[in-house]
């Protein structure tokens, strides 16, 4: 019965408007509420940038460092999550914990009116860093850490967690950037899963919920962890050449590169990359970034294919001293912002979404007793 | 900058293609994998309507028995997951509970290959009612109940769960009836949410999951938890409908009427309808199905609305003891089948699903400094 039509995935097909985000748009690659990424990864602090996907408008002195006080006091977790999270394993993945951390908040924070949305997008942005943290250090060295600190970024703050210190300033600046980097991009598949979830004018946490369990998808948000399984195999550039050669002949998938979207280059490669040389340089590394470069000129030369976001991430996280699993992880700290505005946005205007199928199935057909299967 | 086109949340539009179900196409109304609703509610048990969803035909004798055993022997819950439904507190949403109980088993119970699918749907159909029904005894009287039962069906191990006590064979019949009812229905928003999840190729935890926060929306699962508060509120049929018109009258929603997909009558609704008034009788009810008669009457005489599945299924829930707030969740037990069905479904012919959103926000804008904001 069945026929093999390619599924489409709705692509190039229209699920809404929004106000947030354009991507690879004629002439502006991608801008968060009309401005420029480029602009707001240079100019900018993470939280601004938060703010601004929010609350739709860039904020004054005093409404930001009114907003970095409130993340301060907002990374406290309850005794119950606590709990729970220590009944994870450390073989976990760093992806299902974080959606459990954020389905079991929902049960002991409940979004009651619309109104608080707000309140909860914000604790949600700066709990986080903490649940994944103290599950990590939990569950892998047997520490239960104190997730308050004074840091005045959510970069900062995760580091600090992660490390048991305070971030240097290179690597709390690159964290900013990364997280500005991820912040936002349209109606991927996990930003369309919380606007799914949300037309049916469910709660905030099941959105998120859902939104995390979408990136943890292999086609979606591990890009950057294959990327680094990649490169950190080779130990020279032309080692990186000749296997890169080979994975092409071979037509293995190689991570990190092209896009459904952008057709000429991401905006957000470029700007990662600077930083991921700079942090090469700082920690004195021998071989890692050069590999990546390499890579990079030779998925181009053969294949007129670009890096994405992902691929430069790799190295840059690892030379921070993040351990590979907990890449998509930083992801869900920084898209959480997209996800939420978002959320809001189909709140506003909303219609459940409830596409049609077409029935390729079986024709009507008869009950048979099962004696007679 | 902002237009106000409505949301058209993908109505109409064809979201894929599928095998499983065909919801309102002329002359059939519901059929599962092409046998009528009406035929596998007189005729079929839950469990091989679960058979069927899934693998796509009806299992022989031998087939039922053999799947019967295996969700008998998968119903236990692991230590780690009691401790955390132990965590959630009393006045926690229950669909909250069942949405950070499969989030949480997903850490337990990692799906780690496709070729693992079916073996975690089989176990989160098992074992569904022994999450909801642990947490609500403990959290509401302290009990630490034991999940594993001798009972055949889902429906009667769910009830044997809720009253400490195996069901009568009128409540396991109706309960199988409601479970076949409930099981799968095309490309709703919490169907739809899954597939999202699962064209990213994530697990089938992160999928259910993210299917469970959609369900709880009001727009979606929760209209026969809102039909029994409505109705519970009037004690004779007269003073129902006297407040029906009132409320039509202030155009005040009226849940468990009409239907986005049905534009004649909703062929579950008759089915559960004889059920409710076969539990009225048994229970000796005096006045809740004769109330639910007469709001069915007077909305179809005044506003030509046909009761959905969801109408009766409030007092047919009620006659059996079960709390009102505890009714999605029976959705959630039941609709497990459709949402892994598709699922399977959209592994098996995946392309990532992206649409793309109009852009009705602010023009490219320069950045400005935080001191002239």
């Amino acid at each position: 019965m069945a026929e093999t039509i390619k599924s489409t995935g709705l692509r190039g097909q229209s699920a809404g408007n929004t106000e947030i985000c354009t991507v690879g748009k004629s002439g502006s690659g991608l801008t968060y509420r009309g401005y420029d990424i480029q602009e707001l990864a240079e100019k900018a602090r993470f939280e601004e940038v938060a703010y601004l996907l929010l609350k739709g408008e860039l904020p004054a002195r005093q409404e930001l460092n009114g907003y970095i006080s409130q993340l301060q006091r907002s990374r406290g977790l309850p005794e119950a999550l606590k709990k729970v999270l220590e009944q994870i394993p450390s073989d976990a993945h760093p992806m299902d914990v974080l959606r459990t951390g954020t389905s079991m908040l929902g049960n002991l924070e409940t979004e009651q009116r619309l109104e608080e949305q707000q309140a909860h997008a914000d604790r949600l942005l700066a709990v986080m860093p903490s649940v994944l943290n103290y599950w990590y250090r939990y569950s892998h060295f047997g520490e239960r850490i104190e997730t308050e600190t004074d840091d005045t970024s959510v970069g900062g703050h995760f580091l600090h967690l992660l490390h048991g210190k305070p971030a240097s300033d290179l690597h709390a600046r690159v964290m900013n950037v990364s997280l500005i980097l991820y912040a936002e991009h349209e109606f991927n598949a996990s930003t369309f899963t919380a606007r799914v979830c949300a037309s049916t004018l469910s709660d905030l946490h099941s959105c998120v919920t859902g939104a995390i369990g979408s990136l943890r998808g292999p086609l979606h948000g591990g890009a950057n962890e294959a990327a680094m399984e990649m490169i950190s195999r080779w130990s020279s550039p032309d080692e990186a050449e000749r296997q890169i050669l080979g994975m092409l002949e071979r037509k293995d998938k190689i991570m990190g590169f092209g896009h459904a979207i952008y057709r000429e280059f991401d905006p957000r490669s470029a700007i990662i990359q600077a930083w991921a040389r700079q942090l090469a340089e700082d920690v004195g590394d021998t071989h890692l970034y050069a590999v990546s470069e390499r890579v990079d000129e030779v998925m181009w030369r053969e294949k007129k294919l670009f890096p994405n976001a992902d691929f430069y991430h790799a190295s840059a996280y690892h030379f921070m001293g993040i351990p590979t699993k907990l890449f998509t992880p930083i992801f869900v700290c920084s898209r959480l912002t997209g996800w939420c505005a978002h959320i809001f946005e189909q709140r506003a205007n909303n219609r459940i979404i409830r596409p049609s199928a077409d029935y390729v199935g079986p024709e009507k057909r008869a009950w048979v007793p099962i004696e007679q299967r």
